[in-house]
């Protein structure tokens, strides 16, 4: 089986300017996925890797360059889901731990549990030696010029990969700073199993983006991968989940979502202005598409 | 409209010595969410005083009598689930909160989040004037016991409670200390929207109980209610849910559910050998079962 990749960057709307710094940090996402597929790798891995990439990267908000909540601090976000086993290893509200994605692989390998939040979730990595750092090293320069200067935030820009391994395993990632200004504590989609990310080797797997409290009430991720069990190819179900998403809150949401079929039929949809997405086509070339792709199209 | 009304005490087992205790209980929550129901109140007010009542129960594995985790401190996780918006309020890992239940009330209705997690869900316990206490206060003299002896706690015991008011709307409300000795920041499915509890006044209303780390692999109550729309009454939708779990994760596996649907139809099931639940009956009784009611048979 070919194996498939997509990654993305984010769902909201920013300057032409930007893309080409989300575009280039996209590639070098795609390519450290791609390079664990290409060698018949696991797809755990090579989201692993891409999601990696992007935590590492000050322009996307996840990992360093997450976003400040209302109180300065970073407060991160983060989910795997393993289409293999339906199960998953999630963590919220980390303020020390520089791959929250890792952090996340690690509860689904390593706990007896699925999900830890807060204190306890910073604990667990240092206790398992994940990676830990000082809050404010996770902070961009431009993050915190923003905050001292009591400037907004520019939002957005989760980042997820959904992967397709050549044994057929689905897996999704997602990791995040949340939401801008965001209060203490809150947790938003991406750390949800069914609402940020959600995989399952019989149907799909998908990673979603935008403003968590809109993704969390229609479990966007589960919707869509549901209507692949109607029948639905990648792109369709990923049109009748934002169809319903729409139905169910009205028009003015702020969602966006990445998807990959069991047959590695690729989906995308947002509602937003733009969506930062890259994936490797069919002949093997890495593409992008700042404006958000449709797979009926491309 | 009828009013309907059913709470739940847990799904696992336990001697039957301990059957009164839990059934004095659910009958003392079921009486407080029915009052407000009888008298024309919101199916809001009535979840959230029956759970209120089992929180504040020693004999109930939430809020006061709540479960030590491994380290011994009390991690509290809760969700109020309001069908008339598909819109939630959640909180985990609060340790100082008397009623998660409340203070999930408070974050659907006067924040512009839905979940929190960690210090943040018990500072903003604090700025809304939520009852807070020690986090020992919290702790009941077995548990204390079985801490301190280093005996084993006894399992389970989440509660939960499903209304349907005299106007269509549909509430679930779950609440717990999770599960015995849990590792520090573990969160389990009973504040996640779709698997701990879920309503759409459009279809039905679930509460769930039982092993987390199950529930959230399969989103529970939103798989239940997905049933309902699909055709199937209250008890079929439960079953075929119950039937879900076992075909993907196994005969093994350790849930419970109540739910209502849109009609007012009862449905339940657990695949544990207790189940502690309470309802009000066609005629206006109260109604309990220690060994989990099935509705197509009462």
């Amino acid at each position: 089986m070919q194996p498939k990749l997509i990654v993305h960057g984010g769902a909201w709307v920013w300057p032409d300017e930007r893309d080409s710094v989300l575009e280039a940090g996209l590639e070098a996402a795609i390519h450290a996925g791609w390079a664990i597929l290409q060698a018949g790798g696991h797809a755990l891995d090579a989201v692993e890797a891409s999601v990696r990439v992007m935590e590492d990267l000050p322009q996307f908000n996840a990992g360093t360059g997450s976003l400040l909540n209302a109180a300065g601090i970073v407060e991160m976000d983060a989910l795997i889901a393993d289409g293999a086993s339906l199960d998953f290893g999630a963590v919220a509200g980390v303020q020390r731990v520089r791959h929250p994605i890792s952090l996340a692989r690690r509860v689904l390998a390593d706990t007896p549990h699925c999900f830890f939040a807060g204190p306890g979730a910073d604990g667990l990595a240092m206790m398992l030696g994940e990676e830990t750092v000082p809050n404010l090293a996770l902070v961009s320069e431009a993050e915190l010029r923003n905050f001292r200067e009591r400037r907004s935030s520019e939002g957005g820009d989760t980042v997820g990969a959904v992967a397709l391994d050549a044994v057929g395993n689905l897996v999704a990632g997602t990791s995040t700073g949340g939401t801008p200004h965001k209060m203490p504590g809150r947790v938003g989609d991406s750390p949800i199993f069914g609402s940020g990310g959600y995989a399952d080797n019989a149907l799909g797997a998908a990673s979603a983006t935008g403003k968590g409290e809109e993704i969390l009430r229609v479990l966007l991720c589960r919707t869509a991968v549901e209507f692949i069990a109607r029948g639905l190819d990648a792109q369709a179900a990923a049109d009748a989940a934002r169809d319903t998403v729409v139905r169910r809150l009205g028009a003015d949401v702020n969602v966006g979502l990445i998807l990959i079929d069991r047959r590695g039929g690729f989906g995308a949809i947002q509602t937003t202005p733009k969506m930062a997405t890259a994936w490797v086509d069919a002949d093997g070339r890495v593409r992008t598409c700042m404006a958000g792709p449709r797979f009926d199209e491309v």
